[in-house]
């Protein structure tokens, strides 16, 4: 699959793994998106906006100003809507996440350059009760322009 | 990437297109998948049900009982939630999407057989002002026991 | 059952039918309760909101004041969450529902004078795809200070 | 009132006492419906779904299996928005709330077979402030397939 | 500005300060609105409940009676949705509010009688991360009869 | 009230009139903010969207570049929020507004540079039935990076 918009990239490399991941990954960077890939597993959504939110500090994705961290706040809290699909909550009704986050900054569309810069929040993983199987998959996206 | 969950599956093919979606495709059927594709672009939600619905049932991959439209329709309306990230509503907020959907009947999990049957309704396409161009990547996924 | 508060009331006769009703209905108006019972179906809420509203002031549940017509809307809205359960939509989803509204003013209690005036908007029927047989039952119940 | 449908029954079951309560839930049982009823009071949901989930294992109207704890807990989410009303939240806005929780399993409408296994979850009680006195009634109903 | 209308009154006394705030109250006390001012921040919203609650006990724009309680709870819980826009949560998603707030009784407009008793909390003061500087303004208004 | 944050000068603008709203409006102007207000009423959301958007590219406030527009956009619909106080709805739920608007653009703080740049949308008029007289003030303010 085509790596060309910041979306789907960053959809691919949330589900991608093994020789996949390193495959999607290079081409991704290859079209200069600027990429960033952790793992945050919680009941509540507070360590996971912290856990992506440092990841993409600490990877240069983003600066400490706030309008930057406003960005890529918004990002997250869109993508986890996706996530929770009616409820923005987790361990308080009793489920509980792990997801691989993956962070990418560039352009909307790689072909299409003079259209400012944009931040993708891409989610995959699995939603459920505390109790090993009871669960499924879930996936959520966020894109905001920065 | 593996077509082994019933998730990743349909996001996969959601997203995917050309030479990739074939093998893909081929991937999951052999699976055991059951698998429906589709294309919807609109302001109002409920051309987009119908035209999942409508699919579903031409395809084979739910009956006319009532049930198995009931588990449809709530993975459907998970979906929205990750297309939407907040309010469930399109035109009424001056906003349109077009999508790709893709439903998927089978196992959570093609390893784990004795889990029940699920269905999952993916999405991915663009969400924007009803003008060329103002626009950018949204998916969403829900999943149901049926 | 007993027709001593002003939900159970309410909620018992968008429930009954028949001599029940009558029976029920009598034992709530020996407390004092006043009492509206109407009918309505429909994709919209506008027209439910409209029918119940109506109902209240001919009955004379309420009087045309603002503040009274202020408490019965918003009994209205808090039951429509019962049963819409997490997205205000009715047709824009692909949804209808057809309801008996029952609504009711009087103490939250009857054994308790002196806490002031309540009224109650219950809610009892059936929502689903617009096919026959394609529904299943909702309730929902609104209490509010008049 | 009659004990034919599965939402009525299960709303009946959480508002009668006494003697109405044996008669109801025989006349309940003559019908085939499967039945748990319970009590939960708290400032967190996620103690009201672990007290339902338990009973409802524990009086053998689910399995151990997912699928089955899937259906219980989205009728139960589902309840909850009748109880809520808006804002799925309970302590964290400062309300509490104490309910009589009946789940019910069977068909739809007790005439109808061919129709496929239901799963109700009714709440009835009441949610306020934290202080005996400033509260008022709630009903809450949520039905799935199973 | 006047404050002859209760929502641009308690508004308008949540966002000035100094001799704008002395000239303002005692314009809105000429008016015959009664009025309390506060502060409070907070990761929680039961505590900023709890503060406005005690506030206007205190000061005695509500009785303990319990739908005076219940119409200033609803005033508030109106109030937080224009603070939160979208997800009523704070410290649950990471983000922190510092708010002054203003409750005032009265007639919805002095010029009109006749009309009943209103309530109205405004709020208005910053929400952000809980970084110093990471913050917006934001404001909420929220307005009952009583 | 000094006009040296964007979102209480937006908010002040959006309530003063005659003297007092040229007065805020060329203090606000001196502090390098740009500024653009109108009116708009209406039982539907897109048409408040589509005033707002119009407004600020005919006044120059935003190109007609899409991230500019997005910016805009999330800014509207947050202060939509804070209008609605729970439901995104409007005639669906038989009520209408009638509004003022104002778009403000420049630094979170006219002391702070260095902050990027930021558009602030504020609303203030009166909700209701759509019936004269019935009906309350609401006020409504998003903030976003652009």
């Amino acid at each position: 699959m085509d790596c060309t918009t910041i979306g789907k990239t960053s959809m691919i490399l949330a589900m991608a793994s093994g020789e996949d991941l390193d495959r999607y990954l290079k081409n991704a960077e290859q079209n200069k998106f600027r990429i960033c890939i952790g793992q945050a597993g919680s009941m509540e959504f507070k360590k996971i906006v912290a856990a992506i939110e440092t990841a993409a500090i600490n990877e240069g994705l983003i600066s400490k100003k706030y309008w930057q961290k406003h960005a890529l706040y918004h990002a997250c809290i869109e993508a986890f809507h996706g996530i929770c699909r009616g409820e923005l909550e987790l361990g308080t009704i009793l489920r509980t996440v792990g997801l691989r986050f993956v962070i990418v900054r560039g352009p909307r569309n790689v072909r299409d350059t003079g259209d400012g810069e944009w931040i993708a929040v891409a989610l995959y993983g699995h939603m459920g009760a505390p109790i090993k199987g009871c669960e499924h998959e879930v996936v959520g996206l966020g894109i905001n322009h920065i």
